[in-house]
């Protein structure tokens, strides 16, 4: 199938038109139009080469919301004119205990990423959803539920995953005291779905600057990190702390937060982080831990609890055209909270 | 009680006789005489004041194993003449969620440390295992279970359940997979202890040379850090480990060896780690963790665990007047892997 996008030719090129071929559909494969895609801060990262393995053309993009318009001769899941949505991984070995167990992020045989990586069977470049069209296994497909704002959910694909994930692995629920650090795509997520879930949620941030925001999208509070006085009653009184700053920073002001036997989580892959102190860990058996995105069954049942709980992102809508502004402005953090591209703004594909 | 011990006067002082007082028993007190007192890095730490809070004179020992010799008048734990020890700790809140538990260790209102800390009563200074005598209230003292060597037991009161805590709250059981990092006097036993549980363990250390005494100790193998083949296969292959080094140091090297939602548990207090980088934590969910001592009832049951297993740890018996060679050697880690003090060789008090 022709289809067109936008990708990066090389690390220091802005995105640009590029038409390409999605491939002919395999028996268990899903054929869609793009009609939403998010930008995550991993597109930018991966389209400049910042981690080194970026290979060109490079075409970004998983955060997909779209509708099915053809479906492979055994798929069983999805229909011709469903909503249906794709996110970070597009295929696993399916065998090993972690598929098995639904947790195809942390499968033995590593996942297949959306872009920027190579099919299994094939060995062909995979291109995200910066695009007009996408084809899918039918396993790695999620159903849009009813009801849910289709542009609004393509962040939930990345940054609702991520964030809702960890707070599932350590069971949050009513009264859980969940802490959000940073408060960007991620941060606003962690703190919609922690709400969600019916945590006690503190919002903490270097100045007081953000409490407005914070509360606006439902935090009980915010805790500002250079107040002494309140960062010390505040000692001891968290059940897991969500970290979504995506700079290498100091855990050390946190950690002490923690309740015994509790957790820091990062999600963000920022490399080293500045060196942690065993005191508040040994001291009060806390942990640091991290969690990457969830299992395709952990996806849908995010989706679902959205659709149920009417939780969607906050969203900037821009135009395919405005990618490469839309990247600068992500770059300083400019957005509230997260760009979604409206693909109806990209042309069709030149004709054959 | 006119009682007699070793104390250090000042931070750069060697420890020397010194003769001083036990209060009078309080209802619910134990006196007893002690036989013999482990030595723990901790004591060189606080004798030495390295940590900045040390009050001198400064009497350090907390792995302690003696015979009762009064008992107060509300006693019902414990008789004249049992074989009883005392650790790390000899008093907390008792009132507290913590204290409830039996993690006596993570106190809400701080505990009483067995040496260099304040009575919650009077305020006097608290004097540690280096000594003849020692008085603490009955809920705080251990029974030795018959069978038990009592001289090999004292190490167990910090060493062993620092090493034991961290095992039975990550669930290590028969066929877990525990690494350990560190063979000194914690190593050692967290090697004896997870074997007595029944894991498959391995020692992990930069060189092969430690290969004869991990095996002898009964780990299953030694895994040498700098053998990147060897560092490669084990990747994702351990439930828990224990890291018991003494300095500060690198974890990246360990943390890929852990299996996705593994731990490694930091036993010792080493201030600032080198920085950790978020990758194998994110990819694996993989988690960092501190650990303390365990609380009273725990460390009872490591007591009758290691009686019932006759697991001991390796000792070096010495006397009081070699306690400053003791220290100098153990500052370049030339034991194994336990310095005990035989208090016969302590002179009794000067009398009155």
């Amino acid at each position: 199938m022709k289809t067109t996008g936008y990708a990066a030719q090389a690390a220091d090129a802005l995105l640009a038109p590029f038409d390409f071929e999605r491939r002919a559909l395999r028996p268990n494969d899903v054929a869609m139009e793009v009609l939403y895609c998010g930008i995550c801060h991993t597109d930018l990262h991966q389209a400049r080469n910042d981690w080194g393995w970026s290979q060109y053309p490079l075409v970004p993009g998983h955060e997909i919301v779209g509708r099915v318009i053809a479906v492979g001769a055994g798929v069983t899941r999805h229909n011709i004119g469903d909503a249906v949505a794709v996110g970070c991984i597009i295929d696993s070995c399916q065998h090993c205990d972690q598929c098995h167990k639904g947790e195809e992020q942390l499968c033995r045989h590593t996942v297949t990423q959306t872009y920027n990586d190579r099919d299994r069977i094939t060995g062909e470049r995979t291109y995200g959803g910066y695009s007009k069209h996408l084809v899918v296994r039918e396993e790695f497909v999620l159903r849009v539920p009813k009801g849910l704002d289709l542009a609004r959910t393509a962040p939930l694909l990345c940054a609702g995953i991520t964030t809702y994930s960890p707070l599932r692995t350590w069971n949050v629920g009513p009264g859980s005291r969940v802490g959000v650090m940073g408060l960007g795509g991620l941060g606003h997520m962690a703190v919609k779905l922690a709400v969600g879930l019916g945590a006690d949620v503190t919002v903490m941030s270097r100045s007081s600057h953000k409490e407005a925001d914070a509360l606006a999208l439902g935090a009980d509070r915010l805790l500002v990190s250079s107040d002494d006085a309140a960062m010390a009653k505040a000692q001891s009184t968290f059940d897991l702390i969500i970290d979504t700053i995506p700079v290498k920073h100091d855990l050390n002001t946190y950690v002490p937060l923690l309740d015994i036997d509790s957790t820091l989580v990062l999600v963000g892959q920022i490399g080293p982080l500045a060196e942690p102190s065993t005191v508040p860990l040994v001291m009060g058996r806390r942990r640091i831990a991290g969690s990457p995105i969830g299992g395709i069954a952990e996806t849908q049942e995010m989706l679902d609890f959205c659709a149920r709980k009417n939780i969607l992102p906050d969203c900037e809508m821009i135009a395919m055209d405005q990618i490469n502004a839309a990247f600068v402005r992500l770059e300083r953090s400019d957005v509230r909270y997260r760009f979604v591209i409206d693909m109806a703004s990209l042309p069709a594909p030149a004709a054959a």
